[in-house]
């Protein structure tokens, strides 16, 4: 299985950090996507290197879609490139997990009209407004959407996303 | 099950979050220890609570001990309570998970001869001068001790750390 990180400058360093480590403990292959290819700096200064540039991502190679919180979050929210990947995820009913500031790239794809989630409670507003119901719990699974609030929520998000992904290996006989 | 994280400030921060959210994903009660309760700061900023000082814990109380790196591991080398607990799970025979330059405080405990492991580079002399073998791999295995080199190894780390856990788990039937 094959998952993608969408992000850009600015990622909150562990929102990006413990679902990479982790999803490659579990022998998964995961490439980042930022705006331009090259070095993605976090704000605890963590460099990731993206091997992709958004325009670039064939959304089609990938099982699953991570997106990070940070003031990377605001800046894909206005990159088309950026949601035109997670408009895809969302289309095909494809795994998302997002957290933190993360949901408002999803948020400015119009496409989170009646979803449950959840989010930093500072874009609580955001989510509401685009007609999604926003529900203040660490992790909120709709279907194949996972979302939570911030890093203190990492193990149950986690936990969730890793339920999914087993299930779906289970599903193909992997 | 119950882990102890064992660090100090200028801990690296990868190397101290991503098992902290790993072992809590999977339902373990994870405590962190420090020279002093209170708030423990890592190289890239983030904090961390240290609700147990090195001089009162009971190492009998955990099952797993996990040492990260960063400038953390020098600190608690020359710490008497901290090499104490060090002792107690080498001579247990109890799960030590280490990693980059965590292994120093192993190092330190003088317990280490005939052991395989690894570490940060730079302080492989140090892992040889103390009669152990020293391996360049991603992650060594020596029964119920893991030693990895550094941050990019984590999912190498937590795979066998998970092992163990799982084995340990299941030889409780829990």
């Amino acid at each position: 299985m094959k998952a993608l990180i969408l992000t850009a400058d600015e990622f909150e360093d562990s929102e990006l950090l413990v679902p990479y480590y982790r999803l490659r403990e579990e022998d998964l292959t995961v490439d980042i996507a930022a705006p331009a290819c090259g070095t993605v700096r976090g704000e605890h200064g963590y460099k990731v290197e993206a091997t992709r540039s958004v325009a670039d991502v064939q959304p089609g190679e990938y099982d699953l879609l991570i997106v990070p919180g940070g003031r990377a979050a605001e800046t894909l929210s206005d990159d088309k490139a950026a949601l035109r990947i997670v408009e895809w995820f969302l289309e095909q009913h494809k795994l998302i997990a997002a957290i933190c500031h993360g949901p408002l790239v999803l948020i400015e794809t119009g496409l989170m009209e009646e979803r449950q989630a959840t989010c930093h409670p500072s874009i609580a507003f955001a989510l509401r407004s685009a007609h999604a119901h926003y529900l203040n719990r660490e992790v909120v699974v709709d279907n194949h959407l996972v979302t939570s609030r911030g890093p203190a929520d990492l193990p149950a998000f986690m936990r969730e996303v890793m339920k999914i992904v087993h299930r779906l290996r289970g599903a193909r006989g992997q």
